[in-house]
């Protein structure tokens, strides 16, 4: 089988508004202090693994852009070329942005609580224009004009996700390159959900702990080797994953 | 006049060696906690200015690329397209490399350590392969083969840096592009010498403080429309480029 490049999924590390447990979506918050010790050792485990990339792909975020620099530095690999799109952001959490996770599930209800967070084609309502936590006067958008989203499920998420996927992510992975894709929960559910051939149901059981590195050797046909990738610290991503299953709770 | 964009140069803040007073060139040493205090307030300097870059060039060496992460942070412009190339590098101070300054200056006497220092055209000698402080084995200049350089004159700089001026930077401009260029005190001489026409002579005066913004407004025809162009904080770029010229002593 004719090898190609290498993907390394990060998921940021722990942001101030995980930690507060408040919904993120696209709102542009910074890394807690633990969320840097784990975008360190992120690092460290691309070191240990001899696992070295070659190009780095982050969101537009901050917290996905901070891990990827302190974990690439962290691998003596900071030199490496950097791109970035809209396209491998968070999904966009619509009106529930800056509202507490648990506050939101009292309010609607574990069955409304439980369609926004993890259905496949249930977005929230969306963000009201020029509110506290829109993006709508965000210059790194301003190219988009209306074709930003207000709001999105994670079908959006895959529907705008993959065209980056295919025009620069797998022309990497074609060229040989071991390739560092630094993003979100719910950016990296959709890819996945894409390589593994995950269904719509499925994929809602599916949590990606923060700040692991997960490896995929791909076929020439972009399948995975090993269905799920593999955790370069398998045993700490099994409770990382477990751990995101109950927020909210 | 037809108006380009804005060229903005920012040299390192100080490094862990700048702190030793070792010479440094090639070897990747990260910034000092000062260093990173620095390239911060660059970055506030750049916001409070309203001098928001759209892109920014780097070289290949970590205080460089940590100080435009750390000053792009700062002036919530960490998300711009990313571009780097040794061609920034710090300038190869070949078998120097590793020495301590001071006590360089004593082995070898004031007149030849002022024109290794500050002489256009004339290199130290050349590293040894394989020795502790060469970058033959280093993975980021492995295309570059044989024209990997073992020491450079200011002169050298110049000649390899301007073809990425021209070939990257320039396009950038023309496009309108606010450009942040981070790189190092040479590289950047090399820059000003060629955009302010400064003779081979009078180059050796001119020194450039770190982690101070330094505005380049250029013409159609590339030339300054300042000459010297601007730095954003004048009163501690005048100390800190005296402090640099008495390195050493």
């Amino acid at each position: 089988m004719h090898s190609i490049g290498t993907l390394v999924l990060l998921r940021h590390g722990e942001s101030t508004w995980n930690a507060e447990n408040l919904f993120t979506g696209w709102v542009d918050v910074p890394l807690s202090d633990k969320g840097m010790t784990e975008a360190h050792r992120g690092g460290e485990l691309l070191a240990e693994a001899g696992l070295l990339p070659d190009v780095v792909h982050t969101s537009l975020l901050r917290r996905a852009i901070t891990t990827a620099n302190v974990a690439l530095d962290a691998a003596d690999r900071h030199w490496i070329p950097v791109k970035r799109d809209w396209r491998l952001n968070e999904r966009h959490y619509g009106a529930l942005q800056g509202k507490n996770k648990k506050q939101t599930l009292a309010e609607f209800g574990e069955e409304q609580f439980m369609r926004w967070r993890r259905s496949y084609d249930t977005p929230p309502p969306p963000i009201e224009l020029g509110s506290e936590f829109s993006q709508d006067a965000d210059p790194r958008y301003a190219d988009l004009g209306d074709a930003a989203p207000r709001t999105e499920c994670l079908k959006d998420v895959v529907a705008r996700m993959l065209p980056y996927w295919e025009a620069e992510v797998v022309p990497d992975l074609r060229a040989g390159r071991t390739v560092l894709l630094a993003a979100h929960g719910n950016s990296l559910r959709a890819l996945v959900k894409h390589l593994d051939g995950i269904s719509d149901t499925d994929i809602a059981g599916l949590n990606i702990p923060t700040g692991i590195p997960l490896r995929y050797d791909l076929t020439d046909d972009l399948r995975p080797l090993t269905p799920g990738g593999e955790y370069l610290d398998p045993e700490t991503a099994a409770k990382a994953a477990a751990a995101v299953a109950n927020q909210g709770r």
